[in-house]
């Protein structure tokens, strides 16, 4: 059409998210057109191979592997960073931005470590910055949090923002299977890495509560500020005992904000069976927000594939094109944060209540001795029983009142030291107030 | 602060919403003044009710009893309508538009009613409109589908958008008490207005499907465009035979499209116990989505309320304050659709399967002369149970494979007319493709 504005898309990485939001850009294009009253046009796409190229049907015309091609290209209105990783990622987002490019990225990495940066860059530059595909896949999770509940105060936020993790917890639970097999099951489903430490020690996750917490609390926080305990020492007589007091284990990522500062953390956690995170299972993703004005609210979805982050791609497009069209840079990065948060709480201060499984020699007297260092560590509980088992060796299950975490950690310590004690089996924190 | 811009606000009609918005543009207001550089200012409140302004301890000088004293104000570029009903907030929202201002509505009336008409007359104006407020409260649910989904194809909405009578199912389901207590319960906790038809008869689910299913599908349905069906009949006994069969009964929303047209329709509905919108229980409202690349999705959140509404409309409030900003009107109605749905499909057209309670006589030849019609109308059984009772009429419970809705009346009007049947106790579509 004469005269119609255009919009020009440069995209950087052909893997699984770049590959399905090409897809997406091309077969959406008229829809999108009609919607923006302009032109999206993808004019470059660079990556690292050639064939590439060959394999997503991309014209030889718009096929560059020098990444310089689209951060030096006038024209090109949008860069679209999808490769993943630190550098040269983040060199290529600063080098965009720098030239007052507006950039859409899906990279946890670059925003969870230097998020604040970028913004501030975004903002000296004129430029947009965009990542809703950073967490959550196509959940449209972070507009919804930073828009949507503009008017709100975010007190806490529950992620279950893993999809390996989730899997991996929901197959143990719905099989009482235990967790080797089960990763085993999410390895040939597609579902878990050859090397799945990034997501089962829960550094995945922990990239994702930061981006979250930074959103939703109004400063940035870093991912080195997040604690992190990843699930690979979940059992099944875990699962199981959880199950019999009323709850499920997931791998949570919290986010809470009060008075004393700001927490960040992932890791098992104890949640009651009847919330309705407890029903998100398999590979899904949801996030339980609540807020001073809009109450509770989750948003729930398909957390990782190319095509789900795909969405959250060109969401962000179109929305960064509406900005670019009407002459205003202006993106998704006004309004937040340009500061670090300097008030994250040490997790030696949580105050939490936990669910512990010891080892115990089956013998008069073992009780006593092990509550006695509960309570000298002024940790009270709110309930203790033991497992029948035909072993000399039992399990004894004790679930404190709120405690702080640094007695309960010296409390496991003394304990261990005990005659009658053989092993931690494990000390899982727990949300009620969910 | 000096050459601060300030976007001026009015404010029409302070009841429980718009008491609430005052409220929280009033104790946000730096925290979004900070968000925005830009002075929010609420410059003039209007309600008949002078009393309202003492109740709400807004100052005489922004008061009106007058809303022309906000339409015609050139100071103001923000109208914010909350009187709710067509009349006379229709003519108000038009009145802001045609002047070029932008509005920001929780009337799910006027939408759901004028949509299309109003979204033109902004285009035409160079004006915003937007009405996240109108469905699902607090829930960030419109802009969640409209801009995070922007590069989807929408299929399929469900949603149970209606807090009072998800209430009064939840407590028959719970308590396994009959409708009129639980009423009577949802009275009492003021979750029902005294005339609750509205509410009860699927009115204000129908409003709301109505603008969910405009905006996921690319042009304007109206309300008297949806085919609605109210919860007064249901029993307990259809409450434990679903439970049984293992169903929950929800009065769920629903919007489809296909390549023969647009579902949109709210009547009481049997979705499978293990679907997450079967855990969506009290006053709560969620909307579950089907889109082709994002995958499966779910909005949760409270539904109704002063604060939570109010919420949603600050989040409108501050978008459209920084679309002002950047000087340009371009609002949430950009992209929305400015034609009619003339593909709406009719009811009698229906592909469904359907839950049906007979009260029988129980005597032999019953069940075949029963079955016999529903084989004639092209109807196949998937089961048929027959509860043990020690009276002589007895419950018999169809469920249907997928059949049209044209051929189940007729079956049921001619099962109606058979000697041994006695009543038809129910018949409730189900949605297993959930």
């Amino acid at each position: 059409m004469i005269g119609m504005k255009t919009v020009k898309v440069g995209l950087i990485g052909l893997g699984t998210v770049g590959s399905a939001t090409y897809g997406i850009l091309i077969r959406e294009r008229s829809r999108l057109q009609s919607r923006l009253g302009a032109s999206l046009e993808v004019s470059m796409v660079a990556d690292k191979e050639r064939s590439a190229a060959e394999a997503h049907d991309i014209p030889d015309s718009i096929f560059t592997t020098d990444v310089n091609d689209i951060i030096d290209d006038d024209d090109i209105d949008i860069v679209v960073e999808l490769i993943g990783g630190m550098e040269p990622a983040k060199s290529f987002i600063s080098g965009a931005l720098e030239r007052g490019k507006t950039v859409v990225t899906a990279n946890k990495e670059v925003v969870a470590n230097s998020g604040c940066e970028l913004v501030s860059l975004a903002r000296e530059n004129g430029a947009g910055l965009y990542f809703e595909a950073s967490v959550g896949g196509g959940i449209p999770l972070l507009r919804g949090i930073h828009q949507g509940l503009a008017g709100n105060n975010v007190n806490e936020i529950y992620g279950i923002v893993n999809g390996t993790t989730n899997y991996v917890l929901s197959k143990m639970t719905e099989e009482g299977i235990e967790f080797s097999q089960a990763l085993e099951e999410a390895t040939e489903m597609g579902y878990a890495e050859a090397d799945p430490s990034y997501d089962i020690d829960g550094v995945d996750a922990a990239h994702k509560i930061a981006i979250l917490a930074s959103i939703s609390f109004g400063s940035w926080v870093t991912v080195d500020q997040v604690f992190k305990e990843g699930i690979s020492s979940i059992t099944q007589k875990d699962i199981s005992h959880a199950k019999d007091l009323g709850y499920v284990i997931k791998l949570l990522a919290v986010g809470k904000r009060s008075g004393d500062g700001i927490e960040v953390r992932v890791h098992p956690t104890l949640i009651p069976a009847s919330h309705l995170l407890a029903s998100v299972s398999d590979i899904y993703n949801a996030v339980f927000v609540n807020t001073d004005s809009a109450g509770p609210g989750l948003f729930y979805g398909t957390g990782a594939g190319g095509a789900s982050a795909g969405s959250a791609v060109v969401a962000d497009v179109v929305e960064a094109s509406r900005s670019i069209l009407t002459g205003t840079r202006m993106g998704f990065e006004s309004g937040l944060p340009d500061s670090r948060a300097d008030d994250v709480i040490d997790i030696g201060d949580l105050n939490s209540r936990y669910y512990i499984r010891l080892r115990v020699i089956d013998r008069p007297g073992a009780l006593a001795s092990i509550s006695g260092v509960f309570g000298e560590e002024d940790i009270s509980l709110a309930s203790v029983r033991q497992t029948e088992e035909k072993t000399e060796i039992v399990d004894l299950i004790f679930v404190t009142h709120m405690a702080i975490e640094r007695n309960v950690s010296r409390a496991l310590k003394r304990i261990s030291g005990l005659e009658v004690v053989r092993e931690i089996g494990s000390c899982i924190r727990m949300e009620d107030s969910l």
